[in-house]
């Protein structure tokens, strides 16, 4: 947690903060601040700043907020995630969050199976947390927008051409392409395929919709490290 | 596991296969094999290409080998990577695997705990474990070279300059530089700090042994999406 996200709630007052539960716990054995001491925090949706220790004990962390900085510019990138496995979703929507994407599709596939959808981690207090851990770890205070698309087709036909309206729209997919040359300078939309990869159906109608292949070389990555890299390059 | 890599003592006879344990489960519950399927198989250090299923029962998967395809080359890529947490050291050396470095060094920095050193995924079997899976997710059969140095200035002072010779030394560290403009068509060491980055006087050092500083930009990020970001940088 290199940032506390506060929420509106946690506002006593204008410039006062109390916080419980997860974060006060962190405070107090990962950052074991004292009063007095200066804490990096950040209003959701708003600023970042300082917040001035007050009280730190058993029950609550008090803060006094000096927020006086913007949160890092979004990237113009949506994120157009094949929904992945159960175990591994808390962290790609973490990782999605910290790499700064304004927006995230979980999109369905073929080889995504139906079960996933119906994973307790697809609650959407769930998702929410995992975004909020992505903006704590990056410093940023701008949550994603999230949508889940659960049928492929209407998404992919009817949605995804209006989302490329004045931006590039990138599809990863090992063997098919080269090495992105675009840049977040513009808006880019970046798919990428559930661990088994797009079938030939999906790859037909994601370029029909105006995505242009790419890859990164032979090896096959994971969701994950396949999406920082891809961003990565792209940044 | 896109590509089951054998071992060898796993072989019986020049051509042939006999595995039990981990991957004969795999390729019975997630590949749903059955006898006549060709896998996608890859000797240790050595060829990839398929096997044919001989025989796949409770005790043992057989396997026809057909092993003509060179592995993909490795990226002349040293990652040098402070020492990670252990909840997530078996993350990060399966993604360094996976993403093609050619070496892995595992370096001490002051905010990598002692304990960590002293943690069981720090067993020589596990650490090589986690890189047979990074070969098995990314398809490739050449293991990277690890190392461990429990000693920053030592390695550092010593080592590293060597190292260097003939290629690009680049520090990962937040608000220190600009992107990075290298590429791995040429030999690169990559230098990753800890949670919490590099102290001054590491940077310092980095700096004297021939590092230059690169960032992603405003946002801090995981060392195991920092490492695939930035490797997909330089692709």
């Amino acid at each position: 947690m290199n940032l506390i996200l506060l929420l509106p709630e946690d506002l006593v007052a204008p410039q006062r903060a109390l916080l419980t539960g997860r974060r006060l716990a962190h405070v107090r054995t990962v950052h074991r601040a004292q009063v007095g001491d200066d804490l990096t925090v950040g209003l959701l949706g708003g600023k970042m700043g300082r917040g001035r220790v007050l009280r730190l004990d058993d029950e609550a962390l008090e803060l006094k907020l000096m927020l006086d900085q913007a949160p890092p510019p979004k990237l113009p990138l949506t994120l157009l995630l094949a929904l992945p496995r159960p175990k591994v979703i808390n962290r790609v929507v973490a990782a999605a969050a910290s790499l700064g994407a304004e927006r995230i599709v979980l999109l369905n596939a073929w080889k995504v199976e139906k079960a996933y959808w119906a994973s307790p981690k697809m609650k959407p207090e769930n998702l929410h947390e995992q975004m909020i851990l992505g903006l704590e770890q990056a410093k940023d205070t701008v949550l994603p927008e999230l949508q889940l698309a659960r049928l492929f087709r209407p998404f992919v036909e009817g949605e995804l051409p209006r989302l490329l309206v004045g931006g590039t729209g990138l599809m990863a997919h090992p063997g098919t392409g080269g090495m992105a040359r675009s840049s977040l300078a513009a808006p880019i939309t970046l798919a990428i395929g559930p661990e088994g990869g797009w079938i030939d159906a999906e790859v037909q109608s994601l370029l029909s919709a105006g995505l242009q292949p790419i890859d990164l070389g032979p090896r096959i990555l994971r969701t994950e490290t396949a999406l920082a890299a891809l961003v990565g390059r792209l940044l």
